[in-house]
């Protein structure tokens, strides 16, 4: 069998539309997908801020059945599959291998803190023989500052030793540079793909041997992202980095989640898309006043959004 | 319709026993219900030290089924219904109330971290609306060193405010006293019952006006914790709680949720016992030993486990 090429480039955690009543929009969703995918950029569905967490295991499962009766190439989706229970981690990565993904983005399991990396590096273990596909292909998600639990350089490296075509790579969500840098240190060499959690360290991975990026800006400035991708070498790269951190930071200033459904409500005059699931709140409209003058003042635009 | 008193006494988070290929054991689950009742203690299944965060929400709804099918007594249980998907959470909390269970306990929505009170007011708030029975009583789950996310005493009191017969009161595990006080003071007079999280804490909480404890510990030591419940105003209060504190720092001296497990596994005779989900891990050779040690040299028993 011939194994696919593995992802690269920019990945969107997608955001997920909700209809009335809180429940989700299958529609809104293959529309921002389909979107997405027009500007270059690829898809890390379920993810943070996708409120992936915020769905239950039948809405995941139903949504990717979704996209793909919605004719959405499963080599461009990362689907996150990560959880706290050992069957929903199990059952979901196994859907999403089967169905041809290039690869699943996995939290560890965050309820319980303080566990050891031996306890994590079972999880995983179990995971993989469990779903046992040879096309299974892991990136670990180290997100510490809403995980807490982390992923550190040892489990990386016992998981390699023992699993080293599921083991594919990772994403960096620290926004700690010295932990990405250790990672690309010790791993990248043997094949082991680093992506970073914003786009703000882009430039800097790419030049350090990593991977790409996955960003939740990358729902709304995608084209430009993954422009600084595909030519961090030339001689603009520094300026192409300063105006994608102008976006992210001006897009980021509130809270992120909620500003990105605003940010594709606005350009795409579809109210609807504001909707979030509690615990997180919709920003107030004097955030929504700053966050608009703010992308106003860059020039921000989101080229064909809504089918314009 | 008259309404069922409310739950008070000694609650055990009950261990859920795996059985070969980590499935849940419904058959060892039921006889330890049954062992606990007949100890004098209640059932809040699903809890923390049950693992019910590393069990799938169909595996939670099988557990409760078959423990309905068995016969035990729902007006004996609060389930751990609390998630951090909306639907997951208002699904079990139906499938509690409706079938007549005490109460469920819920912990907040623990993903996202840093979310307001507002957010958290409304998470609680549609699960009460979603599920639309007048039967439901919640309890707010506080354990913050593990879900992160806490339980303020302004989110009582409006939660309080807007449904005073669905908010029936909490588990207060923060090991806090200071804020159990809190919770006593400001909500106990207006029918907001307290639990705390730890038998430790049992004879200062019945003598502030508290409704009892739900503590891991009540899996091994049920009769004794529920002994001090019921007769805390009696001279041997003091010493009846030195005692429990021994058997709890004994416990508790390695790692809890594994003790708890080894612990049933040596006084019924059932090795099986010892198994837990990644990513917890069963207690190393060298903790077993002090922990058998330990209960040896308190004269610990467990009278009638494992049918004896």
């Amino acid at each position: 069998m011939t194994q696919n090429p593995r992802i690269r480039g920019v990945l969107a955690p997608v955001v997920t539309p909700f209809a009335a009543g809180l429940a989700p929009d299958p529609e809104r969703f293959v529309a921002h997908c389909r979107w997405l995918l027009s500007q270059g950029c690829k898809l890390a569905v379920f993810g943070t801020n996708s409120e992936a967490n915020s769905l239950s295991m039948d809405e995941r499962i139903a949504l990717l059945e979704t996209l793909l009766e919605a004719g959405i190439d499963p080599a461009s989706m990362m689907p996150g599959t990560g959880s706290c229970a050992l069957p929903d981690a199990v059952q979901l990565t196994t859907r999403a291998t089967r169905a041809g993904c290039a690869g699943v983005l996995m939290l560890p399991p965050f309820y319980y803190k303080d566990v050891s990396e031996e306890g994590l590096f079972r999880f995983f273990s179990e995971t993989i023989e469990q779903v046992g596909d040879a096309r299974l292909r892991i990136y670990l998600y180290h997100i510490p500052q809403v995980a807490i639990v982390g992923i550190t350089p040892g489990l990386v490296e016992r998981l390699l030793a023992r699993y080293p075509t599921a083991i594919a790579g990772m994403k960096d969500s620290s926004g700690d540079w010295n932990n990405t840098r250790t990672m690309l240190d010790n791993f990248s060499a043997s094949g082991f793909d680093v992506f970073v959690g914003s786009e703000s360290f882009l430039l800097t991975n790419m030049k350090q041997g990593g991977a790409g990026c996955i960003s939740a800006t990358a729902n709304v400035n995608p084209a430009a992202i993954d422009r600084l991708f595909r030519t961090w070498q030339e001689s603009d790269a520094d300026e192409q980095q300063r105006q994608l951190d102008d976006v992210r930071r001006t897009v980021g200033q509130a809270v992120m989640l909620p500003a990105l459904k605003a940010v594709i409500a606005r350009y795409s005059n579809d109210p609807g898309w504001k909707t979030v699931r509690p615990p997180l709140e919709e920003l107030s409209a004097a955030q929504l006043q700053d966050l608009y003058q703010g992308l106003d003042a860059l020039g921000f635009a989101m080229p064909g959004i809504g089918g314009q």
